[in-house]
């Protein structure tokens, strides 16, 4: 029997300027986690959330991660935890999400002040934080409050998690959800995460998966100290020409990694894959729009979404230690970093990925004939997440997201990471569903970052109805 | 008849201490003219200058040069402009050197305060600015004094040019030389610059050319901003990639350049200048020192000083617009700008070496096929110099060098460029000759800048019998 939403769903529509109130009180709290300056503020925000969640009857703990690794003077903000609701004969439903924000000032080119909330005509609300992630954290605080207010029982038990340093390396949390695993969250039938966005402006998604990324650097060196170009340049061999001719073997202009054994660990592609792509609402003009240019790789969409969800890529970053200031200055750097990663996706697997790499780029050294020294070392690894779309999980959100917005959802992957999926995933060993409230234009971490009023609010009714459907969607 | 010497060489001897005395005050002001902060004491630095001049009752222009170009609140330092003597029977000597001084800082690594000449017990006069260039142009001044002193006829009209731009670009100076060519320099017979080095630490040199330099840039754009590479990689043609791979056709491990074009402009060897490298006193194991490692392009002394002097260089220098900070940052740069320079030396004209280098530039990125936009462009450019060795004024010198230190001296061309060099000759039309007082490892612009004793010293009294030499040298 499908559940009884219109009361709860009116509630949240009578409540929206309410909703926004409360997103306005966060987006003015600046939890800035990559600046120190600001850490008062990420604490103020989890206290801020905590207080809230108390005032609706949560139970809640703030716990302390310790200090900030290499900055041993900085405490990290704490982890919220909270719990709505312990009833035996209920699901449990766990949530995660971060109320620190990325950077923002007005001089970076905002045409608002980034922490006010600010409601342009055509019902954009503008600010820090407004769609990554505080409006989606408060989605699930207003569920709440709008089934309290509606008189409508809360359908499930609710376990949140919500942190203060995801824009900075969730440092510390890795360790407290392993901790926490069959502890705090032992009870826990599946993880919802929202905290990506569609795929385009006008079609929900559910999302499955996710790519890994291995981030390497090459680092190769020689003089004892940056040289005159005037007085070496000719007599030394110079490690940034090495450098430049290593990296320029790695991959070409059309994103083909020339790396052997990374192309050939991916899953070959299902007949069933194959007709996925035609169906998903993905435009290459809404791409061209983003990318701000018309220099995609592919013309066509579906090469262009297996070309960002099921095909690894691999992405030169930058050079470190070499001029890199505007201007001109005739240096011979002593010692250059070059820095690219890859993005994985099933099957790879990250020891086999690494030694391909490096066992490449040391014969691609090796052919220079170069007296400098070449060392190529991963810098961080992460490995990709898929999980099982069939999940009742997935089919109670599908279900909301049709409720909701009129529309079966679309099912995608993304080419990103967030580490902290598969985190939950093995350390509950349950479903772990991205469910996400905002779309493809927010720019979650560019200036003018913004929610649209409908996403948030209809956001607010498709996380309740979500809820609703996982307590009662039969487990196969 | 060669000039009686003895009783200057001796007063300078006795004078030693108060020579020293007076680089001690001259390196006590931080005249850094690339610190907006320090330019008090720049200008300070030539009012010292000018007043220790007007002392030994030379003439003293402060010629002030206007504004700093793009720091228009900033006065660029005086030209400290001087003569001394004004005798129409003797010949003119036309001095350059510069007054300011490059950054120096105790907490980059000095041993010693570095504005404070500190004498250590090998006989090296630690402080920034002794070798560079506050040494060689007391060494004028010190020159005249001890004539004063010993009761010794000065032999010739002495002009001076001390800049205060000198290691910022030398701002406003080549106008300045251009302007008085004709009028301030019109009497000059000769021009000598002291402001190089030694090829190594124990023999003189007289260097006679300097290679030019042509610094380029490579500007890869496609996107509308930076991306996320999990988002786009994959789906964007990425600039860095066409960038990295255009850099590295430039040139090889071993310096060769792969621009057609450029080789095929350098003036062939001549039987003469092949018998000229085995004489010179150069050590593969004092550059080895000074590069702080073994990775050099040759083996041996000849092709080393070749590849320095007689051959074009090309240098990578590093690529701004990409992610250069140390860790890891998953960015995908929408526009990266690879920098490069090409040090040239006779026949290379400018303006071909430029189209060269556009065509090539612009070829090897058409070959990569990709949508992005590529430009390539000089940044700046400068001509190599070469003056005539079999001139008076060189003859003079070696004659002085001689005399002093008891050897030939080197007949050098340097890596380098000193573009001022090739104003110099040009505006007044004289021969220019570079006449270096300190030695390789004096560390010009590195920490621990030094000039030893002996070389202060024994090149005051170069200067001085080099000007009795030029007094009386043939113009043959
Ligand atoms: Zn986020
Ligand atoms: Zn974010
Ligand atoms: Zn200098
Ligand atoms: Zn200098």
């Amino acid at each position: 029997m499908a559940p009884q939403l219109d009361g709860f769903f009116s509630q949240v529509d009578s409540l929206s300027d309410h909703f926004i109130e409360r997103l306005r009180k966060a987006v003015a709290i600046p939890s800035i986690s990559a600046e120190e300056a600001r850490r008062p503020d990420v604490v103020r925000m989890g206290n801020f959330l905590a207080d809230e969640l108390k005032a609706l009857g949560a139970e809640v703990e703030l716990r302390e991660l310790g200090k900030q690794p290499h900055k041993e003077h900085l405490d990290l903000p704490p982890v919220v935890l909270a719990r709505y609701g312990n009833d035996k004969s209920k699901r449990t439903i766990l949530v995660y999400g971060h109320y620190d924000v990325q950077p923002a000032d007005l001089s970076d080119g905002w045409n608002t002040k980034p922490f006010e909330l600010t409601i342009d005509e055509k019902d954009r609300m503008l600010g820090r934080g407004s769609t990554d992630d505080k409006g989606p954290v408060l989605g699930w605080l207003n569920a709440i409050e709008a089934h309290q207010k509606a008189g409508v029982d809360f359908p499930v038990n609710l376990l949140m998690c919500f942190e203060g340093m995801e824009e900075y390396g969730s440092e510390g949390l890795e360790d407290l959800i392993n901790a926490e695993g069959k502890k705090y969250f032992a009870d826990a039938d599946a993880v919802c995460i929202s905290d990506n966005y569609w795929l385009g402006t006008e079609k929900p998604c559910l999302t499955y998966g996710l790519r890994g990324c291995n981030y390497y650097s090459i680092e190769v060196s020689g003089p004892g100290a940056d040289l005159h170009s005037g007085v070496f340049g000719g007599t030394a061999q110079e490690p940034m020409t090495d450098l430049v001719r290593t990296m320029a073997t790695l991959v070409d202009t059309n994103g083909k990694i020339q790396i052997p054994g990374i192309m050939e660990q991916v899953a070959p592609i299902t007949a069933d894959e194959e007709t996925l792509y035609d169906e998903i609402s993905f435009e290459m003009e809404t791409l061209h729009e983003a990318l701000g240019s018309k220099t995609t790789i592919f013309e066509d969409k579906k090469l262009t979404l297996m070309g960002r969800w099921r095909y690894p890529s691999l992405s030169i970053h930058g050079v470190e230690g070499g001029f890199s200031a505007p201007g001109a200055k005739t240096v011979i750097p002593a010692k250059v970093i070059g820095k690219f990663s890859i993005r994985t996706v099933p099957d790879m697997d990250i020891d086999k990925t690494n030694e391909c790499v490096y066992k490449y780029v040391n014969e691609q050294f090796a052919k220079l004939g170069s007296k400098n020294t070449m060392k190529v070392f991963a810098q961080h690894t992460g490995k990709w997440w898929v999980a099982s779309p069939s999940h009742w999980n997935f089919n109670a959100a599908s279900k909301a997201v049709e409720r909701v917005w009129n529309v079966k959802p679309d099912f995608t992957r993304e080419g990103g990471s967030i580490p902290i999926t598969i985190t939950f995933e093995e350390a509950t060993g349950k479903n772990v569903l991205l469910l996400p409230m905002g779309s493809s234009t927010d720019g979650a971490h560019s200036i003018n970052e913004k929610l649209d009023k409908r996403n948030y609010i209809e956001g607010i009714k498709l996380l309740g109805a979500y809820l609703h459907y996982a307590a009662e969607e039969p487990t196969s």
